[in-house]
């Protein structure tokens, strides 16, 4: 049995792990495992889900120490960085646990019988049911926060469904050590056995999307890798849905009035948010519109990116394809380079790089998402030319403007195209830094996501749930959520929404 | 340029209609008129939606004897049940009025700005918004309720989006005469050019599904054809959601207690079940699974079928079709043939079929949908044995059970299972006559349907909207929904579900 190896990004330095890769048997006992966990689990309450959740909360809290180092080692990502992963992360399963308690996600419904203009009408009640065994690919950059216990694997739970990780190939043994963490408490709260798996290798990872107990899966990386199992999934005899998190370039636009009112202000975010985990943040934005007026701005930019110690990459396959991504971008002459990245002394580190276009020679080869600290700067002359120059910009996560209230006419059009093109507008801010709540939403057309769902934020819940109608169902055949004197969750009953009573 | 017919089922003759099939260019235009209609719609509230589809409503009542006369010539169906059709999507019309005023649907979400363990959160709200042009492929079997007018026009207009039919080859002029009343409709109401589109001809359908300006396909049909449009949408550029009803076996399981209770009750109903419309409605009967002491129910049930006068079916194709699915059905040597089903001396007419299998022969083969007059009896000894049997049997929109209460400990496993089999559980009713409101699921896992939605009831509505999020966005960015003081709307605000306040 091969192994898998791990390599420390700060050191290009790879070690054995001791972790076998996954073999095809192996990941079919963990499918069928979680087969019969499911079972058990749509017998257990909402309340043992939300007991479940915090339980994984407070067992990642309990060994911080140990994850953030050994994630620090497998990353490269600042202490900091990660534990603030970290806190987000047991946030976030303590957050579903709340959803689960609420019960609104259920979206249950109650039509009593009655009579209709088509005649006598059955009784109907409908509810969101968990739908099986999900697959969950961790990602790179997040080995927590979009790993083994990140936002799939929390809402999946939180639906009910039984959870299969594939580790992310960068950081083994950070996936091992969460999810032994992780079994741990769920075999305290005496969870089934089954409910929690784990796979590792590529391999393993494509034989899970093509299992047939496998009713979903959650992803978050490539656009490249994103097609491959889409390609896995179109071959199953029953096709799943794919949630896939692929591909976002998140175009900034700072109008004239906004550089005239904090062109530091601004500098100092768009660099934060341009570096920040060495850019390699699916919001992270990529292309940012600067006007005439912006030639301060731009200079204070490129003398903090020009200052800038190397910092790690996640990976050699990321650091190569940094390089690659920068000399594609200036390839065909359009784009001037006004801060060279360098490659650090050690590892996998580079520089910030800052790459300069005029908004007029946008194009889709200008606009290709470089994951890494890499901004192009699109110089433009009138709002007008940025709102035709965004058609050439592929849809993403989020779209950004800095303006000022005066300017609201000139504004609202182009904020209506951007509408069209991305899941969040955010407005005299930042993209990065990505609030984990009930609103938000972290998707958006195609390529950025490939359905119209969310993988951050409560209604993520939503991608591993299907509706289920009763008719005329006796009580006993009825979920505790739909029978008649049930208050305990927001219900519409014959129309009319009614919240949970507390007591 | 070609011209469409029409043929009358119950006479098989056919006559031209005067219209033309649809051009590549007249297709590129009508969705050129619709993406421009799409940006109109947009800035028009929702009483002005509420209000065009009561309109539409109207409108088909208006003309209700000269559709219901032109339907009747182009499917065969009979008076009375086009009559109730139309009235349903009349009704539907109008419910969807009702949700759009209500506004839950929007799924409004407030977080304001606070703290948070990762630090100061951003305000982000959230809401559903509508996606562009809405291609929608009309049945066959439903000339009004799946057609032009039906759930899936009403439910993308009620969004918010434009829609362009492909009028089914079955009854064109049934499409043109609802197309037409709806387009007066429209402009009475001062609906944007191009809001309403109509294309004639198979070539047509392919060349809207391909349409760069096309956001999601609306299709109830035949699995076969799913699968081609599907293809058509896996060649684009840019994917666009599919949301295929493609077929179903819907099993009926009687136990013994059922028969001892009510035996002629239930082969009245399931008679009328599986013999309805012709046989030609997505939750037909498929296959029922009768108990030993049966053989008196089946008597009867047999008994109606060979006296049963022969009922057009709605085209030649499907003509052909059930004659062919009747033979592979027995051609294993499996099913005894009960009623042999015989043509009738007109048209595209037969009479009902019966064919017997044991239960324990039920096999892919046995559990083929036959659209038409025809239903499998499968014999039991016991209900573990349907249990075992009905995982032969592809998913579907429903499933039914007869019990009695005194049996239920035996029945809740077998529920269990059908619940992980169908969209909706049918209780000592029948699958067919599927009422249109609020908690309505009509969907079901593949190839019952491709996703995790209805397209009959309220929440069909879902599919023709994505969520788009705003950070810290001034009001005058924000849709009314969504500005901090509006009331008319239920919202989720900082995690607390809130009513709209009526006054």
């Amino acid at each position: 049995m091969t192994n898998v190896t791990t390599t420390d990004p700060r050191t290009a330095i790879t070690t054995e792990t001791g972790i076998g890769v996954t073999s095809d048997e192996q990941v079919a006992a963990i499918t069928a495992a979680a087969a019969n966990a499911f079972r058990e689990m749509r017998a257990r309450p909402r309340e043992w889900r939300a007991g479940l959740l915090r339980a994984l909360a407070d067992c990642l809290e309990e060994r911080r120490a140990e994850l953030v180092l050994t994630a620090q080692s497998e990353t490269g990502l600042a202490e900091q960085r990660l534990g603030g992963e970290l806190t987000r992360t047991v946030f976030q399963l303590r957050l579903f646990a709340e959803v689960v308690l609420d019960g609104g996600y259920l979206e249950a419904i109650i039509d009593h019988a009655g009579n209709t203009p088509m005649g006598p009408g059955p009784d109907v009640r409908r509810m969101l049911v968990p739908i099986g065994p999900i697959a969950v690919f961790g990602s790179s950059n997040f080995p927590f926060a979009f790993s083994v216990p990140g936002g799939d694997t929390a809402s999946a739970l939180a639906a009910g469904n039984p959870v299969i990780v594939k580790a992310h190939g960068s950081h083994p043994l950070t996936s091992r050590a969460v999810f032994d963490a992780m079994l741990d408490a769920a075999r305290a709260c005496g969870a089934p056995h089954g409910m929690l798996g784990i796979v590792y290798g590529q391999r393993a990872g494509a034989t899970l999307v093509a299992d047939a107990h496998v009713a979903a899966v959650g992803f978050t990386g490539s656009l490249s890798t994103g097609r491959v199992l889409l390609d896995i999934i179109e071959r199953r005899e029953r096709p799943i849905p794919f949630f896939g998190e692929l591909s976002s370039l998140n175009p900034l636009i700072v109008t004239v009035g906004a550089v005239d009112a904090r062109a530091d202000a601004i500098a100092d975010g768009l660099y934060t948010s341009f570096t920040g985990s060495a850019g390699q943040l699916c919001t992270k934005p990529g292309i940012a519109f600067l006007p005439p007026n912006a030639d301060r701005l731009l200079a204070t930019l490129v003398g903090r990116a020009t200052e800038a110690p190397a910092q790690p990459l996640l990976n050699e396959r990321i650091f190569r394809a940094f390089g690659e991504i920068r000399q594609r971008l200036v390839a065909d002459g359009r784009a001037r380079v006004l801060v060279e990245p360098r490659a650090g002394a050690n590892g996998f580190a580079v520089t910030p790089g800052i790459l300069e276009v005029d908004a007029a020679d946008v194009t889709g080869a200008v606009a290709e998402e470089a994951f890494g600290p890499l901004i192009v700067i699109a110089r433009y002359n009138s709002l007008d030319e940025v709102r035709s120059s965004i058609k050439a910009i592929p849809h993403s996560l989020t779209a950004t403007v800095h303006s000022q209230p005066e300017e609201a006419a000139d504004v609202i059009p182009l904020v209506e195209d951007l509408q069209e093109l991305v899941g969040r507008v955010v407005f005299d801010g930042f993209p990065t830094g990505v609030r984990v709540s009930w609103a938000q939403h972290h998707g958006g057309p195609w390529p950025a996501t490939n359905t119209a769902h969310t993988s951050v934020g409560v209604t993520a819940i939503r991608r591993f749930l299907r509706p289920l109608a009763w008719q005329d169902a006796p009580e006993w055949a009825l979920p505790i959520e739909l029978s008649e004197s049930h208050a305990g969750v927001p219900r519409r009953v014959d129309g009319i929404l009614t919240l949970a009573t507390t007591d």
